[in-house]
């Protein structure tokens, strides 16, 4: 099931989507649930709104693209990993060598979170902004000292982050915070896919395709740490709650595109998209000055 | 004015705080404002507030010790920096020769806020666990892109946080944010105090007690980046809303302090203390295992 948060006159609603890429409809599930995040991992409210969705009428449904869409949930924290994409090898090489020995972790505050449909705004203190197609784990459960052996059944749902990052600001000084926390820097969604439709979370295809050009195309069979070892890494130190949102790290750029670098500009436009999750476009535009 | 949140049958409540150290007493104003973050920075309800204390009966004020006290706001971002106090140097040598150009900051998730009187529990997973003691700014006004000149204006109040942390989580990579993270790893108060009782935020002593034995003792003279840089320098990346928590980076220990490292243990308590704002006593206790 994929789940959306949508905004009406009357306040945030939770809806299920069907239908394929561009053909999508929404099903209105407010009845079931009143957010996104108490239907994520909770299986009973996910029963009832498959039921729903068996039984809903056709004059039941909305265009997706009559919605105006929220982040699928509100986080109390996004957490994200630094390295964990592994970078191509020649043949022969040991492609685990360079494998570091933990998770680089840091924290996007809540001043990121951006809508599916939000452009982020390039700001006059930015200097060189830059993407990062991710793929972002929602946390089902409450999370607190979880045997990796269990870890999975932790994670509510998969989507997508863009980890909007500012280079020049990262690389300031010893720690990312502030290249990673401009507002707007962390779009979420377009919706939440429930794991029953992820057969293998270290099976799906991220690629980024920016202004036309496929920049990044990699599969997270070649990730360092799974989905299921970092829900187990991070909650043997935090207690992780029901909608926490974890950035599983960027896959690196195709060769071309890190010798074309070029900053994010106003008119640009990102797309990240996961075979299984979908996709996520996010518009950049200029600031005030 | 120094405002608290306290626990009652009914939820939280504000209150000021009048009186002697040992010897406090707080007025529940509860009548000016629901919470304590909507009377920090807004001078009309600071005004209803001081009126209050000033009218107020002798039977309407309760002894501090008799209240469980709250963190008195809960913070939407949680800001730290880095190294911000400069060291010893020997006579001749420019102190400011290792300024750093730009703070280094980082993010403490919301689960490290703890209230004044809450035990820090030492998990299982934990290495190496330390103390930082510091003054944390409270923001009163929403700040985006705010100019040097006019940053002081959107400190609310000043407070302190015990940046508690665990070196050898910390140092596993690069990025702090695991050794930052910890449950609990952020006591917050006792009180916000207003900024009309702060003379000059760049002339206070800060200490820190450790079982009997003062391990810090340092100036906010010996800062690098002044409280007022340090709101106009985040506010050019992220909106500070109200109630933001800056904790503004840890002096040096003592040389004696820093020769004898010991992690802390179940049964440690360390007292920060800060002249003008107050004292934060927080005890460790030992994990489940």
């Amino acid at each position: 099931m994929r789940l959306v948060t949508f905004a009406t006159a009357a306040g945030s609603r939770p809806g299920a989507v069907v239908g394929e890429p561009g053909a999508e409809r929404v099903l209105d599930l407010s009845d079931v649930a009143p957010r996104t995040v108490d239907i994520v991992g909770d299986p009973e409210a996910l029963g009832e709104a498959l039921a729903a969705v068996g039984m809903a009428a056709d004059s039941a449904w909305t265009p997706l693209g009559d919605l105006r869409l929220e982040p699928p949930v509100t986080p109390g924290k996004i957490l994200c990993l630094g390295y964990n994409y592994r970078g191509h090898v020649p043949d022969g090489v040991d492609p685990t060598a360079d494998d570091p020995e933990y998770p680089d972790v840091f924290v996007k505050t809540p001043n990121t979170l951006g809508a599916p449909g939000d452009e982020v705004v390039i700001p006059d203190a930015a200097l060189d902004v830059d993407y990062e197609g991710e793929i972002a784990l929602v946390i089902g459960r409450r999370a607190k000292e979880v045997p990796l052996g269990e870890a999975l059944s932790y994670i509510g749902g998969y989507t997508i982050l863009n980890d909007v990052s500012d280079r020049a600001w990262q690389r300031r000084q010893s720690q990312w915070a502030l290249g990673k926390c401009f507002d707007g820097f962390a779009p979420l969604g377009p919706w939440i896919v429930t794991p029953d439709e992820i057969a293998d979370p270290q099976d799906l295809l991220v690629e980024v395709v920016r202004d036309g050009v496929v920049t990044v195309s990699q599969s997270t069979a070649t990730t360092i740490f799974s989905a299921a070892y970092v829900v187990h890494y991070l909650s043997q130190t935090m207690t992780l709650e029901v909608g926490d949102v974890i950035s599983t790290g960027t896959p690196q750029k195709l060769p071309a595109a890190q010798a074309d670098h070029r900053p994010l500009a106003p008119g640009d436009a990102v797309t990240v998209r996961v075979s299984g999750i979908g996709e996520l476009t996010t518009r950049f535009t200029g600031g005030t000055a």
